[in-house]
């Protein structure tokens, strides 16, 4: 499984009796990312065992308290595990300042380095890329500077179609590399085997977007095209779309709209107002635009396919 | 009942599940108080029920991560909630750059007032006080500047004698607030009755102090001589009074001294170590050396009265 994502935390504004505020935690292609980290994240992580050490990148979308105060204790735990390994921090202008001075002034300076890489453009930047992975941001709209994140998998060496290679006993286990890469191989004879009668296509590589908090913002649908997963905020019912002109957040059939429009494969929807009590009424809305919909619930984890995963708990 | 104090996270370091960092509501002669804050505070309030609206004036002891991370998020839900009152804050020096970086960087400007009150003394001063309550800061000694704090009651009116004062016509409920002031009645014949015959004396003061986190520091025990209910830090057991000295924390059997010389009534000890699995340990050491010691537990209420209250959860 190439793409897996557990939610953290998916309720808007305060943190509540098993109601967490936003935070993600996303395994894509072997790498692992955490994605906002509202209060109460790294208890979160405990609870629903989330190796610590493997976080190495954090993505914070803006600095509304929901999507960031549980940052600093994050840090400092690290610090008190011992942590060596650098960690990097995207977000936005200012998240440097605010989490050096309460370094500062605990005097809790950390043993590991912390990279920080500010964000301030409104266009989509590439902002990490390893030989797995990019990731890209999405430019939102929100009541403060704010930006989703585009996960995707590097395309993918071509996988060996072992019975065929089989048939020539000059193709040796050092001349995979080259086939995987889709060079074709040269027998002893001159003939040319063409890559493709050895190798197949890779599977297509998986992506997921990362859409919180935002008005409702179709200029978004290039940037996300043909996503795997859509993540997408769903703060209202479209009952009370005047307050997502107020607060600059979506409502169900928006986040659909979006959902629609990008031909994405799937759409998970979150950061419900607590206004609401029957989380399904936000499926059900989204359901009238797009199919297939899940609701984000704290402690489940998602794939890009269609199968069921475990469920760490339902809080 | 006159003191209160209702134990909302009594662990040190990082949160954990179901281990909570220090943060203790006091409630004494009708006052509300919140002692230090850390992170998930406001959930815990959710959970034992502690009225957000109740709370004007916070202590926080020191800016360590595990005392303070969690009053950016409580004061951002004050917002949310739409708060008016003013809220006066206590702590060290810089817990104001901290607090309003934060509701800058989020453009969260709060409508009601936050009032600090920044410390940087070395020795113990009148920090607040009502007609109910004073406040005293406990320096304490600890790796950053540390106060403790102690709440003690202001003397109470002298409680009526209604079966004696009964015995006298001449006197009229608008003469109760003369005889609770202390003062003595003259009937129409001249006769004076002394205010001693017509009233009790009143009940003593209580008083409360918060001692966390410090190293053994014998030179507090002239503040808190003879307090009601005495929380201190036992971080350690004394089988690793070396890391006291590298951390500056206390043993539970210094707390215990410390509770002993000050002749406290009540102990209560909290601020483990997560390295302890048996917490009965902790009483154990402390009852060699004084006997009425209390467990901290998060959910669990503690009066001055050596009478079980209820316990809200064991968590």
């Amino acid at each position: 499984m190439s793409l897996q994502l557990t939610i953290l935390g998916c309720h808007s504004a305060t943190p509540r009796v098993n109601a967490f505020p936003t935070a993600q935690y996303l395994e894509i292609n072997n790498r692992h990312f955490l994605i906002d980290c509202g209060e109460g994240t790294q208890s979160r992580m405990r609870k629903y065992k989330v190796g610590f050490s493997k976080i190495n990148h954090i993505f914070i979308s803006h600095l509304h308290g929901d999507h960031f105060f549980g940052l600093i204790g994050l840090i400092s735990t690290f610090g008190i595990l011992n942590r060596e390994k650098d960690l990097h921090i995207y977000g936005p202008v200012g998240i440097k300042e605010i989490t050096v001075l309460q370094l500062k002034l605990s005097k809790s300076w950390t043993k590991f380095n912390i990279i920080f890489h500010e964000l301030n453009s409104k266009e989509s930047e590439l902002i990490f890329e390893d030989d797995k992975v990019e990731v890209r941001t999405i430019p939102l709209d929100h009541r403060v500077y704010t930006n989703g994140y585009l996960f995707t998998e590097k395309p993918k060496p071509r996988r060996l179609n072992i019975d065929k290679i089989k048939l020539y006993d000059e193709i040796d286990v050092c001349d995979y590399h080259n086939l995987k890469a889709g060079k074709d191989f040269q027998l002893s004879s001159g003939e040319i085997i063409s890559n493709s009668e050895l190798t197949l296509a890779p599977s297509a590589p998986k992506s997921f977007a990362f859409c919180s908090d935002t008005s409702y913002k179709p200029d978004i649908v290039p940037i996300i095209e043909n996503v795997d997963v859509l993540y997408h905020e769903a703060t209202f019912l479209k009952d009370r779309e005047d307050l997502c002109d107020k607060t600059k957040h979506s409502t169900a059939e928006q986040a659909a709209k979006i959902a629609k429009a990008a031909n994405a494969k799937k759409l998970i929807i979150g950061h419900y107002s607590s206004r609401y009590k029957n989380l399904e009424d936000f499926k059900e809305e989204a359901n009238t635009i797009f199919d297939n919909v899940e609701l984000a619930v704290a402690g489940n984890r998602y794939s890009n396919e269609n199968i069921p995963l475990n469920v760490l708990s339902t809080d």
